[in-house]
């Protein structure tokens, strides 16, 4: 495939968003930027928005989260804890652990959030 | 490892800045945001800046990056062209291909560089 050997510019904002029909998530669209028919062979970028009250549901899975914090006001509820997050926050969301997103600002909350492929 | 259970929140700029010492780079210094160290299993994240002037070196790799574009005005250099960057521009190298990155404004170019650990 020639995607697989080409280097791939994509501004993020072009890439089609579509809701997020998880149980639980409420004004959320996912945008996925590079994933496997991109040609990335390990780990996958997606942009996640959450519209004003919007939220992810909460959740765990066996697979872990790297999450960068690139707009608006959000907080992230663990299990322990309900933290706020701003822009510049990195998450390290490791397997198994409980977490949701929520927006709790008047604009869009938007993160970039990685999972693998495998 | 306790760091492989508990969610881990950051704030990047937080993250000690380290002088990238690569033979050709310039102006260039790495943050380690999330790697092995906090228990990543898969990839790491590391948040790349380059002062006005500066640039990473030219060369290739059997591994990807997956890039993200938070602060500043770049351009990617590859083997056939050179493309301008922008906040919000996501890049995927592919295995091999040859690619550095210049910071063209007055401002620090910033952004995120994600890569396989194993």
């Amino acid at each position: 495939m020639e995607t697989k050997e080409k280097i791939l510019i994509r501004p993020t904002i072009e890439v089609p968003a579509e809701d997020v029909k998880t149980d639980g998530a409420i004004g959320a669209t996912i945008r996925k930027v590079i994933t496997d028919k991109e040609g990335a062979p390990n780990f996958a970028m997606r942009l996640f928005e959450l519209a004003p009250e919007g939220h992810t549901p909460a959740h765990r899975h066996d697979f872990e989260h790297e999450i960068y914090i690139i707009q608006g006001k959000g907080i992230l509820q663990t299990e322990e804890e309900s933290v706020p997050l701003k822009l510049g926050d990195a998450i390290f969301v490791p397997p198994n652990a409980l977490h949701n997103f929520q927006n709790v600002g008047i604009a869009p909350f938007r993160f970039l959030c990685f999972v693998p492929l495998k």
